[in-house]
């Protein structure tokens, strides 16, 4: 009786027996081993390469002779030939085993390689995206068996890819029959699946093998702006990421304002949803084009928002929103056409998927956050704040999660500040303040160098220095508390009271001088009393929020703080903590966690099981409404001062000072090969 | 140890054991009883009435006492007070167990009374369609629990109605929030049943109880005519039927040349997708102006038809089916929203379903046709011919099911007919000729007397008497035969041969005389030697299909033949066997079953279950292809001849006169309250 051959993988470690002639392809598909394969193992995608390794391994048992593996075939020899194969490589559909083999997969070969680096964790991406290119051999027809093309085409899917329940739209139907010909009977679908149930549909069917690539959008529609990431469907990339302004701010700088104007004016509703889906439209070409990719090629959105606009996105009237019991029209996910709600820019059969709020002031922004964070797999208790216009607030670890949303309004994305913008190129995000002298350096976005390093004037001269955004506010306002330019009730001193001439009266208050342009024909960028006081009402909301979750779950203290923000820039923490934008926490607990809606929406973009998560915890988290809780008010107004009065953490300098991280290269992962650009919030 | 009283219904038999105080609803609901009710059980719609049988009933086995029931309640008070209520009825609901009791379930209780009467044969009709009402109690927002308005009314789904898997699309969602306040929490939602998942969608949602009704349209969409019913949702009432001419007649007239018109002109398949969906939006005004309701209340329309004109329907270019070997697009079923396909007269939200297609010339109105004809259910061999410009042919038994499509032209409806016309009012459709004087009788369509009839000119003088139909010129055709004005090979005879005036040499043919109305300014309505030409073609075409059948199955005779046309009228079994359209069978075995094709339609109309069976049952079914089958044409030219040169059945002449039938009435069964209409095909 003779024993199959033995074949083991690295670096996965799995190992089995199989007949002689089967190749690695199937092998590793048969022991779960992450092995790449678009084309269904017919040596054309070459997604399937693997180095066998010969000689002797006693590390796994068994010698590997140079014939353990059929020769190199002809398939390979043409692939070789014209798209060249790195020496030792060979293709697993091609390659069979003939006697003990070791195989290991390359990185490049492995499906779910994908790791998203963040400025403060890095994890692995599991790649499982609901739209996805097969490519399929097709049966043709036969008078005698007389199914239809389409049927023949589920046939290919569930014979060659074990995928059923798969259905197609009209317009489908209509490209069916000429492209399965031209493709001689081969054909690459893109199919999208459904997270509900087992349910295919074809977005689209392209002749033969397929060269080109697929791409989704992940977007997080805040109140103040919308911020997308490019990502390609393959492997999560993100090629491009873009930001505009919401252009529903006209109709109202808060959601209440919003829900206030659609309340107010009929139709209003649908002038803020048409002036949002045109935003979404733009910001969709826009991002292709910077991705250097044709929009068609975007097959998929998956959005993430808080409920009012949820609401308007879809088209729903949010003004029960803007009552108790605050109902939401839907509270689990939305799956449907793009082309249904307006957005035309993409692939016209291109799908959205909305995730799923949690309550009425709590939305789908924030279960992207508990998607992207997830604190119910936290051992410590953990409170993460995702920063806006509205504020997402989780508490919790792996027994409880609870949620809810503060209203801090839109200051801390740059809105009502006097020198306020968006985070784009020019913007001022990073402050220093002399505690001495109170003269301040500062640092621009898309400049890696500090205002008073040599060259900085050079180096701005194309994007200019054009005012401040959020993350530069924030850091800001602390320094000046710590420079001793505010009091503790949050009033600027004047010249003669702080020392130096950069506080100017206006008014009947002062400001404080941060850079004056005005002699290059630029801005005069100036901290202004009434910008002290946005901030200083966003972060009482903000930190309200978080006590009245910690009310709840009973508890003075949190182990650990994440700080998360749409707005581009990362939120240091040592400010945001002497601001009193949170809880007081030992300053190395709380860390930064960039766009952790954004991140959300990007893994909800790359992975159907995730759909599937997110759905269930959002059902599993406690939600509690600021809006009808009197506490929430108590600490509110308690939390106006700003606490500390000189630097707390002087011993930490070295940790608050991040280090320089480019936007799109900490979220396109270590392996990204793609086009590295500008951070653009 | 007491025992639960024992509740026994009528006319089921059903019995079961039920504490006291439950409601007979709830009995019958568990028992499996066919009791209807729409409301849910809340004393609101009044469908569940039902009758108490007090007294002693040994038949039963129980004593039924008086107070086997609690009393007439407030809510049958009140009902009684304002809508009436029959005397010894109860509401089904509201009416509980106290002692064992016996229980009359009356037909209009029940929701599965329907029964379709056709010509030869009656049937029940299962009501269970994809599209219904359901009225819900649907619980109000809560805070401290903030599922969205949807997921609550999902619930209450299931909680009232044990429907799960419920979805709503963006303009639901949008009117939601509104008819549920307005409804106070209380609303009629308008559900569409996948039958292939246990999927629902809502299709509209009324605030409260609806009293409205939900009506669909059974559309057989043939070659040359269009046929609709206009159905009640409810139960299956066809309270309207129309019919128009398919305008793609301009592109060719048989299916072959719509074909080729697609292939030769570019852009030729959507000219004339949009003429038949042109027509099909303005059968669909005019039908529900006929059926008095708004044409809003159209939920779903089912289309059967032969695979050229299903692909131009959908607007699938349909020369894949002009050319070996046949492909179909698709051959499943097809369930979408009638606004993709440009239906825009009905209801925004309505369903289309189209019927599955047995193969690439043998099409959904086959299917339809093997949907109420049953032939897989048959003890005896059947031969089915449903007569159109393509004849459906299908030969069976419970061990197997042949099926073919024969390209008999647009003769017998009346086309390529000098002058024929649609069946409609004023159209002849039945022709006698006295075997003596060769005198033609005739009746038309609209009026219910013969020709020879005293007051026939005033009972037609509203119609007028406008040409001859499809069934007009088969009869016609076979009694000029039978009196000997044709001879065997089709020729008409010239005045003197025949001995009749009537005989007109019309250039080198003859042509004889039905009915002359110059002198009132109405057409001269003759039987062309042209004429006669068309209908050998067409019957040969017919008869060589069957034939095809017989030998696949290796039989030469068959133990019944069904005949079916969609043009209205009844082709009497007698004239087609004269003409040698079918092959001979004994005439008692030979029925008449209207248009079986339209049925087969509606029965997918009022069951979910039918379009599961059809789905399963298309599958089975073995194709046969005539356009590459020699011996097809073998046949075709033995049948030229008329075979019987005298009236071979005289003794039944009792059988060939149909009963005269109103074509509504006969559709809509015994028990229709709806209006009443002439028929019009």
């Amino acid at each position: 009786m003779s024993t199959d051959p033995l074949v083991i993988f690295t670096p996965s470690g799995k190992r089995g027996r199989f007949p002689v002639g089967t190749p690695i392809l199937t092998a590793a598909r048969q022991l779960g081993v992450d092995l790449d394969s678009v084309c269904g193992g017919r040596g054309i995608c070459s997604k399937c390469q693997i180095t066998p390794s010969y000689g002797e391994f006693s590390k796994h048992g068994v010698t590997v002779h140079d014939d353990a593996l059929n020769e190199f075939n002809e398939v390979e020899q043409r692939y070789d030939r014209i798209r060249g194969l790195k020496s030792g490589r060979r293709l697993g559909c091609q390659a069979t085993v003939q006697r003990d083999v070791v195989i290991d997969v390359p990185p490049e070969s492995q499906v779910h390689r994908q790791v998203v680096r963040k400025a403060a964790s890095a994890r692995a991406m599991i790649m499982d995206p609901a739209t996805k290119l097969y490519y399929l051999e097709v049966q043709e027809p036969d008078m005698h068996e007389p199914t239809g093309d389409l049927e023949r085409v589920a046939r290919a899917l569930k014979d060659q890819w074990e995928i059923e329940g798969v259905t197609a739209s009209l317009p489908i139907l209509r490209k069916l029959q000429p492209v399965l010909r031209k493709g001689k009977w081969t054909a690459t679908v893109v199919l999208n699946k459904s997270h509900r149930d087992a349910t295919h549909r074809i977005l689209d069917i392209h002749p033969g093998f397929f060269e080109g690539r697929i791409y989704g959008l992940a977007i997080d529609l805040g109140s103040t702006t919308i911020a997308a990431h490019l990502c390609d469907l393959r492997n999560g990339n993100v090629i491009a990421s873009a930001g505009v302004m919401n252009p529903q701010i006209r109709f109202g700088e808060d959601l209440m304002s919003r829900v206030s104007y659609a309340m107010m004016n009929a139709g209003g509703d649908q002038e803020m949803t048409s002036a949002v889906r045109d935003a979404i439209n733009t910001l969709t070409t826009e991002i292709a084009t910077e991705g250097s990719i044709d929009p068609s090629q975007i097959m998929e959105a998956v959005f993430v928002c808080n409920p009012v606009m949820h609401h308007l996105l879809l088209g729903i009237d949010p003004v029960e929103l803007g009552q108790a019991p605050f109902a939401l029209a839907t509270s689990e996910s939305v799956s449907l056409d793009a082309a249904e709600m307006g957005l035309t820019s993409m692939n016209d059969a291109a799908r959205v998927f909305v995730l799923p709020c949690i309550a009425g002031h709590v939305g789908a922004d924030a279960a992207a956050v508990a998607l992207s964070e997830e604190p119910g797999k936290s051992e410590d208790l953990v409170l993460i704040v995702d920063v806006g216009t509205n504020a997402e607030i989780l508490l919790g670890n792996t027994e409880r999660v609870l949620a809810c949303s503060s209203p801090t309004g839109p200051a801390f994305e740059g809105a009502q500040i006097s020198s306020g913008q968006r985070a784009a190129p020019g913007a001022i995000e990073r402050v220093e303040i002399d505690r001495a002298t109170k003269v301040p350096r500062f640092r621009v976005i898309g400049c890696d160098l500090w205002s008073d390093d040599e060259g900085f004037a050079e180096a701005t001269s194309s994007t200019g220095i054009t005012g401040i955004c959020g993350s530069g506010i924030i850091e800001a306002v602390a320094e000046m508390r710590i420079a001793g330019i505010l009091d503790p009730k949050g009033l600027i001193g004047s010249a003669e009271q702080v020392g130096t001439p950069r506080c100017v009266m206006e008014g009947r208050t002062h400001s404080y001088l941060i850079y004056d342009g005005t002699a290059e024909g630029g801005p005069r960028i100036t901290v202004t009393q009434g910008d002290i006081r946005a901030i200083q009402l966003a972060k009482s909301a903000l930190y309200a929020g978080a006590r009245l979750l910690m009310d709840e779950m009973q508890v003075d203290t949190v182990d650990r703080v994440v700080l998360a923000g749409a707005f581009g820039a990362h939120i240091s923490p040592k400010h945001a903590m002497v601001l009193g934008m949170i809880p007081d926490a030992p300053l190395e607990k709380v860390s930064s966690a960039g766009n952790a809606a954004g991140t959300g929406a990007r893994i909800a973009l790359c992975s159907v099981d995730a759909r599937r998560a997110i759905e269930k915890t959002v059902r599993e988290i406690t939600k509690v409404e600021t809006a009808i809780e009197p506490k929430f008010q108590e600490h509110f107004v308690n939390a106006n001062a700003i606490p500390h009065a000189t630097d707390p953490f002087p011993h930490l300098a070295t940790v608050t000072s991040l280090p320089v991280v480019n936007y799109n290269q900490a979220q396109s992962g270590a392996e990204d090969g793609g086009r590295r650009r500008r951070r653009r919030g």
